[in-house]
């Protein structure tokens, strides 16, 4: 509860530091008798794996993933799933200088606030590194869902002012950016690379978009749908904003024009439009659920910056060590992960009101 | 956990359906020993009751709490706080013919469909109305919470495409519509009566601004300040974005620009701009907490709308009763309290930290 | 979380103070389309209330159930049931002299030292009337459970030296004491009154038979069903100890006898003996689940003792009021509503298991 | 939630089957700046150990750990601190033939059920060897609760009708049953071997004393102290019943008898006797905590019993492997633990109150 678990049923509990011996996590509430191999996992750890491409940090880090625990014979038993991550390339001297010096947008200050000591080693706890534990129980959820038939897609929709004009899932992972709009991708590149050269970084837009929801995840008040679900993805470091539907856009709309019209089809009841982004009083009304997060720049450039040191003293820093110069493409793998552990969690909760009618 | 509580620490459970005897909710971990009284409650409620000005619902609802336990001799003891509101006007008749009619933009489909049974009666549990028992819990949590110098102050930045120009905090409750900018207020009190004789709806945005904040609340990876704050507010049934410091806006800018420049103090450590919105790595760093919320418009509206009925049959429905054309106005405190709520929690939590070392 | 809170998806938060305005909870997590009357819950309320036999409290109390939310047309609707009984019989000034003496046995001091602050009338929130609520949330977890044929049976089977030496379950709700063994229940009663003539109380012990338990309830390692059941019954005020199947006579036991050997059944797999109680590896096993409880004899007596002030100045103190001199006939009920609550919430734990694969 | 974390501030999270690649643990909320090393967690592991002496299982397991986080340069951070044991002796084949093979006493056949799937080896997630991960946890509690003056003694005080009749603490570590009497003790190991050489086990009792704890800790209804700890204590799968103070004692008990007289001390409010067990109204009152454990007789005995098969056929089972013939002295490390985890966790919650006045 000290804030390293999510779920209540499926739940995971990550720990680990940036430049420690390892990173892992243990995932209770898995549910038992399904297929899980060593590759499930870690193939959503490569996508999310530094130094992927051009437009990645260079850190080297295999990212090979262990599975301690709960899997007997290629099947999930129940028992929860110990997973662990060695950490290979820890070149702790790069971050000698960051000791006593507050990297300007990072943790460094609250940390040091907020326990009086931290391990500065890359940010220690506070560094993105601890996303591949996401990753990883996402990887389990996903596999568990997909026989479920729900999916999860994620793309970068927008990187500084350059915007996807088109949706080409299947053109996702076919660009180092991630983008559904393969000409656009491009020119992200390019722009993400010439900020790389002036050391410096910049902001962009992932989209999610579920399929396959079943009507009903979710529940009243405190922990409808799209409430957890932000929980969930707005405790991503880098995300600064989410929205539902048509989101922002909704403040300028009527209400004739934003209620999505409930049409009957053969299987039962859908709506003409999903302005809704798929959740009707916090729960999911099967149509696809869709959001949008707005994603910081990153905080670490090269380019010098004005800070103070721990004791309060004016200082320089110019952040080196090995950083991405626009997190969208690595956050996308993250960003389908937390939402697949909020949508099995929800769907085990569920359970429990159907079967006791 | 079933979704009528939230908090760890400070924890609220609440109860009550639109038409049914009572609303209402317990308070779990409330500090003791601090003043409580009957009013300090009620002044909050007033501030959401329906009925206060002519852009708001003429559902008239007086809205007295009672205190059931939890208080003696006027003050907290540690023990639960009981709090009831009796429902006092419950025409159930206007409600009759949504009995089998899902109205668009309404769980009426969704609650249906999860539980196989619903109170139809003014939306049941979905009704905003149990946002009374978060302003009742909220206006406990601000009283403790201003005995350590935080506030909370709410406000309509936005309704349809007029925007608040300026921010005069000392103006926002003198207009029905609660906007920091008085002139911009008297336009949008004249398109909400626009829209409500048009049987129509507006979206809008309202704004949050957290004072007085210490360094350090929040914890690290899933319980960041501002997942959890986001949880809190994205349950507001009205609610489908959220956005901190910049939002949206970083999508576009580079890290030179958006991170905050760290600069000594008398006191400490401060930043020069505030980009951030108060949040470093998820924990507070003392400076104000900004976010912005997008509100939808109502769904209820008068206008006819083509929709289903609970068979899947096509049907017409005007939704009837008393219903706000532009909701912004009584979200304002509904904000402020979920966000006292979270902060007085997460305040309790970071004890254990500093008393502890 | 501070405690007035039990269960994880049947969940019952309680409130209230014995000389309070009222006592009362919020059970979340319901099943809905259970059908379910005020007569329901009234029923084991009023096994439970003061003032029913000779040999309980004549304190004075209809413990008048009022549903407040949750519940539509004669069944629930899956949303948080309210429930709320007033205080009649407040008879404060009994307790004015309490106010600054601490009775031996009671909360008093405890509370005081915690707090700093207490509501000293009747012991406020230590008092066993918040066991009311227990009994009223227990009530509905029987009546769903009911339908998958679980039952609870409480019994005093020791009153002081006074075992009962035969066990008719058919028996129990006949005698004042609520022993299965009619002879012995009319000695034990006997007693009890000779020791309410002395001024003083007596010890008991307290049986519990659940029946109708499917295979598979509890999970491994910290949620096991003997540790969340002890967690449960433990958390009643008046019990100093608790024992499942052989109980503290398996200490003397050997690993051959002891050990219940399974046999074949038609159905499946059974169980000889029962040793075990019904639990093997902390998961039920089929079997019935026993355990017994020890009750401490009640602390209000008033017979004269040596106290001490708040002060710290020694008193003496008769605590006159309404008392029980044998708190078991009451605690019946009790038990078997908290045992009820934790197997209800353990089964609908398991349907997330069950259906998931 | 799914069984395997316990706490709400300092949350142990496990992970591991007795026979897969590692067992291990997340521990949240442990406070910062703690010195901590290695040889801490070691030193009490070592105490668990397999094959430590003539009366425990010969299984070879050095059962080393290693912490994988959240320790910095000798002190803990405040970030979770993950450790692992890698399993060694995995003699799987040993439990190839209770792959089909239910053996009564153990949860073999209640996890099949459950799960519909089982890790046969050694028990898999229901073997002791879990407890190891528990032992490591209560280390580190043990190691900050030391710095507020708090210990934790357990002894075993019963072997078969063997009782110790006199308590010297300091005994307790010289003999290998962990009996407070040196004399008695040695009956106990003469037992012990002579039930091993028939095949056979035995059950046993181990008290606990918590000494020097404050005044207030608990909370009020269901998280007594004595309830939370009850829960703790009787995971511990061996466990068949629990006792405080003079727990099944106090079923002859008279009031006048068994209330302790406060009386005024130096520092404050003490009792003349502690027949509570130190705990009033399910708050510390400042006395020592004693309470007593009812240890079932070890399940595995090569004894040949009489059971069935998976599929429900009759079957003889001799349990060979290596196996405890009292797990007594073995399960006193595992009960200071979990009431160290106890213990740690409602001091950092009792700061919540404390800090808020």
């Amino acid at each position: 509860m000290s804030g390293s678990s999510f779920g209540t049923i499926f739940r995971v509990s990550t720990f680990g530091e940036s430049h420690g011996p390892a990173i892992g996590c243990v995932i209770d509430g898995c549910p038992p008798n399904i297929e899980l191999s060593h590759s499930d996992i870690q193939f959503e750890l490569d996508r999310r794996r530094p130094g992927q491409s051009s437009v990645t940090t260079p850190r080297k880090e295999s990212d090979t993933v262990e599975i301690l625990s709960g899997v007997f014979e290629g099947r999930t038993t129940g028992a929860p799933i110990g997973l662990m991550i060695r950490n290979a390339d820890q070149r702790s001297k790069d971050y000698s200088k960051i000791k006593d010096v507050f990297r300007p947008g990072h943790a460094d200050m609250t940390f040091q606030e907020k326990y009086g000591i931290r391990d500065y080693r890359g940010g220690g706890r506070s560094s993105g590194r601890e996303t591949a534990c996401r990753v990883a129980a996402g990887a389990i959820a996903k596999k568990v869902l997909l026989q479920h038939g729900i999916s999860f897609i994620g793309h970068t929709s927008q990187v500084g002012d350059l915007k996807a004009s088109t949706v080409e899932l299947a053109e996702i992972e076919n660009n180092p950016v991630r983008c559904a709009d393969p000409e656009v991708a491009i020119e992200m590149v390019a722009l993400i690379e010439k900020l790389a050269a002036e050391g410096d970084s910049i902001g962009g837009a992932v989209s999610l978009l579920i399929k396959g929801l079943p009507i009903g995840l979710g529940d009243p008040v405190f922990d409808k749908f799209d409430a957890v679900l932000s929980h969930a993805l707005m405790s991503i470091g880098t995300i600064k904003g989410i929205e539902f539907g048509e989101g922002f856009d909704a403040v300028t709309m009527r209400g004739s024009d934003h209620n999505d019209k409930f049409i009957p089809t053969d299987d039962g009841i859908s709506t003409e439009t999903n302005h809704a982004g798929g959740i009707l009083g916090g729960i999911t009304n099967g149509q696809d659920v869709t959001c949008r997060l707005a994603i910081k720049p990153p905080s670490s450039i090269s380019k010098r910056q004005d800070t103070v040191t721990k004791d309060g003293q004016e200082a320089e820093i110019s952040v080196t060590g090995r950083h991405d110069p626009c997190i969208c493409p690595r956050v996308v793998p993250v960003v389908e992960s937390m939402a697949a552990i909020v949508v099995l969690d929800r769907l085990l909760i569920q359970q429990t009101i159907i079967k006791s009618q």
